[in-house]
């Protein structure tokens, strides 16, 4: 790894610039149809703003979902991406915390740092900001790219980090740690099952072991996430395929059910097996983006004195995040299966978007 | 008031005991059947146990849920009841902290104070306890009646205390309180919105206060009840029969919803309201007994950083109740309508089950 | 009051600067030595800064502290005060939240929104702010102020908002309610002392009852505050005069002595007193600004489960505040006494310096 | 190990009893004096009541205290040790969670269950128990005891624990965890420093991992004790002889100081050093028994939004760290570190007195 860093810092300081004035960027142009594309460089629009050189980014799920026409305020022409780590080309008049050459982590959510939900540590409802980073702006799979609110939706890459590990503290670690753990409130000798052992749930996985609990349970249908699973550290793992799974957990609680139940796939089906199996006085706390209602079974849970907690990431952990990394309490680094130039682009949104074939967890692509 | 206090008393002082080793109870006879009945005397059974003769009890809108044949735990022949106040007659040998003579507030759950449950103050869920008065052992509604675990289940009524006011914390206000106020987590400035104004709905009216929310919106069909609700402290009331009142709660609040949404009613089309007006970054905390399953949006909730709360009243919050009630906090004795003897329990059913037309709130049964 | 007020706002309209390119403010020379002087207009310095024609400012107890040589950071030169509400005259470019014309209220804690200590709600310890307004940059008592960070250091005053009545949102009454109130954990029912009743221990007890605790206990020398203390919502008031509050306190609380003991004064006697009336379990929250160190009984104090917190106000919670006084929560207005016009402000000086025998608390100034 | 422990049950049914109604026992007799002697058996005195018959105790720091004459509540007579693993031998009327022959972790503090600091979670402050074993009533370092309270004072030992290991779960382990861990608020990515490496301090250690912290540092004069914390799991160590243990603190973490400052000594110069650490906004936790007062710096506290808390264990966490035990989170078993008999007990307290030549932390005293 130490050879794999000072090239790339080589390759930093001897690049050229490929096109005058353009660069090279993953456009969306409508459902089913994305190309790589020159498109000219971004520019500071507001004081806040601050241009990017990207080093490193990754694809989402969420991407996906925008190539699939889900995702209405994404429109044609924009520029994807929402997560990586980059170098600061320029900063607006208003920027005081980085200067050209930090090297920073792009959190997938701007903040304004102003407005009520920010100094609510809402980021993700920020009046001016939230997910809009490839959404209703340009976003990050391209050489450059512009970030809003910089001081604010910005950090300051620790020095010594490994950069690309970083690229998961954007967006998925974050996002298991937010809204599967901390509003799951895993503590010691708790008991956890986490629906869904895909990227998201892993990422839950690995940081829901900050609290030390007794059981982690993951739940797939795919015996190979599964198995990542147990190596990234879940006690137990169920396929439930056979439709079973809820009486495999409460087997493997005594009858009781889970302290915390981790809903991290989004679809009907899930959310009511994290009903089925969470103890009383337990918490659902749902990760998984949804795009139909689900069936609430109050009749049953009302006395149960349960918690049910949605959220959309607020990367109000990152610094936190950044921490635990540098102290070498979790390795981000563990999620990545992939990694490809941003020439490959094409090639490499084909392994993420085929990942029971290709066994790809997050794949990093190099600006 | 203090004529009848000392009348009771007297009463009280002179009783001579009706039957020989009998007393008078109403019992639950099967869906839709209920009788005053003598019935033998209860007698300790358990080390743990006291027996309690009755001085005040009431209805709650549970035993109409039971005399409906909604509640299949309770079966025919069991005395109803789980609210009252009373003077404890004997004690088993394990009993410490009461003596006969004493006068007791009788929580409506019973709690051992040992298991793992109690211990996490969840006495709802206690392994030997819970709400088992007037549902799976004989209640309130009697002129004696034996409590288990009595240590842990009965609390000392404070002297010179408003003992009519008291039977208030056996059920009602504990109930609008941890399961709407506390859940909910009421705060100086917030908005709040209760939807219905029944009794609990008007006990969590009542209790919210004690937390200075800038607004609390009483919702209901049933202009008599907001008329109640504003005298009780609301400071906006939306009749919904209109199917407006998401509309409206929304243009009290600046278009952005309230920070907390309590359901106090139970069916699911009040539940989807709760959601509808629930602004993002709020909680909507159930405290409704509900018999069917209600539709979650998690279509446009999972980004909205919520929380959803259940629960079955823990009365773990009685002895901070009785210490707001003696202190002029709080008056429960507003949510009294009606008083009877025992001798009328029946009527005093009828007048509880027609509220639409008796207003009634709560109806005292003095035993 | 309507009268007034109209009056203000025709003065604005009609107003005309007094002198070219400068203003009055009330200077400090050095330990004991203020004048009210001719001043340079400030200027803006930095692109989140506005500059603030004050309306009304007041007198805090620390310009006192600095006027008797007691703040090294306070330089001869300054222009003293940090409290104010006022009219926003110009902004930097980086400012996006306020515009001329704005009526703002200004904190006396500078927030840059952006640091590791803003981002915790830590606005005190701000890197590049806190407390610098008339300390180690000009203040508020003045016909202008520079406020640096402005975006996040001001606030919109609400539309028909008694302005008078926020300006003890700028400080003191933050500082009791976050210091005194969260931090002492103040809930339904419990107990709590404030000692010292003083403008900030009043201002305590004013938002100590957005809690609806059972006993607040004012503890003082000076019985005329103590008239006002009970006037305020005191329950009980003990003069401390006779070296005996403690026993007072305990015999109030049947022996167990207070859950929340708050100390508004700032010397050791008082801080030993909070530790001698604070019952097991209870919290010793300190508002004092101290000079010197003070005697922890650890002896005694290591096994009874207390804690005890320090804070510089952060004005966290003054969005907060903002809705409590236009819900009618409380009403900060109680607070003044005096008023005066910025041409008299050396005599609203002497009258708040001599408030044992001018009772006064808070004196508004009219810029 | 396996065979250790076939043994051990081997010996426990072949035993037979050493005396007619008598037991050994040790018994301090004043200041300076202890003696193995013969005792007469406990017998049950309450219908809460239990005897347990020892099969592992230990020897505490307090224990030693009492031998000084320190600790004035016990009195000559009195049988020490409040720490074991038995068996139950009978049990009183009241008691139905616990049966004869069941094996019990005897909790260091009694609680009744019932009391208002029971309820609280403060056991500690039990209105009939606390901490009275081996203290004002006989305790564990004999053949059998007496628990009062048995129901909430005992916890089940688990099918297959070590317990030798739980021993260290009656009062070391939740020490460390309850008052320095927890109230500390030890988080992930946080930094803490624990001032005394001795068995406190290490059971703090251990403890402190369960919520990842990014460093811990222990401070102690003893390089021997030192090197153990680094096998534990100290990120960092200081050797405090030098007098500038707060200096080298401060280097570790960029001049701020820690997030957590855990004293684990007991006297007014330890204490200091945890203010001196400790970083604005940060916690000091207490865990040392103090026999004296110390000074508080509020000169230069007050402001710097910190945390001073206190506690006696309450043994609240008992059913979660078994949790952490059987989950292998922790393994208590590194605290011990000698093991006699009971007949040698004598000598287990001179090995145990001397912990700078014999390095013991913990020592084992089979019964």
């Amino acid at each position: 790894m130490p050879g794999v860093h000072s090239l790339r810092w080589l390759n930093t300081a001897r690049r050229v610039r490929p096109y005058l004035g353009g660069m090279k960027a993953l456009v969306y142009n409508g459902p089913g149809l994305k190309s790589l594309e020159d498109r000219p460089m971004p520019a500071l629009q507001a004081p806040g703003d601050a241009i990017v050189r990207i080093l490193k980014t990754t694809i989402c799920g969420t991407d996906l979902h925008i190539l699939k026409g889900d995702v209405p305020t994404c429109t044609p022409g924009r520029i994807l991406g929402h997560e990586g780590v980059g170098v600061v080309e320029s900063v607006g008049a208003g920027v005081t915390a980085f200067h050209p050459g930090d090297h920073v982590l792009i959190s997938c959510i701007s903040s304004c740092g102003k407005c009520e939900y920010c100094r609510r540590g809402m980021y993700s409802h920020c009046a001016t900001g939230g997910w809009i980073l490839g959404n209703t702006i340009d976003g990050t799979q391209a050489e450059y790219v512009r970030i809003p609110h910089a001081d604010t939706s910005l950090y300051p890459v620790p020095p010594g980090a490994d950069e690309e590990a970083l690229v998961m503290l954007s967006d998925i670690l974050p996002t298991g740690f937010e809204c599967g753990v901390l509003n799951g409130k895993v503590a010691p000798g708790s008991t956890v099952a986490i629906v869904g052992a895909g990227p998201i749930g892993l990422a839950t996985l690995l940081t829901a072991q900050f609290y030390s609990p007794a059981q982690i349970i993951l739940i797939d249908l795919d015996d190979a996430r599964l198995e990542v699973a147990r190596r990234f550290g879940a006690t137990h793992t169920v396929n439930s395929s056979d439709g079973r799974a809820a009486e495999a957990v409460l087997a493997l609680t005594s009858g009781r059910g889970v302290d915390v139940s981790i809903e991290a796939v989004g679809i009907p089906a899930t959310f009511v097996l994290c009903q089925d199996i969470v103890a009383p006085g337990g918490i659902i706390a749902n990760i998984g983006v949804h795009g139909h209602p689900a069936e609430l079974h109050l009749e049953r849970l009302w006395s149960h004195n349960i918690a049910i907690t949605t959220r959309l990431v607020d990367t109000v952990s990152t610094p936190m995040l950044l921490k635990t990394v540098q102290s070498h309490q979790v390795d981000p680094a563990r999620l990545i299966t992939h990694r490809f130039k941003l020439d490959d682009v094409l090639q490499a949104y084909d392994t993420f978007a085929h990942a029971a074939e290709t066994h790809a967890l997050k794949v990093i692509i190099e600006a």
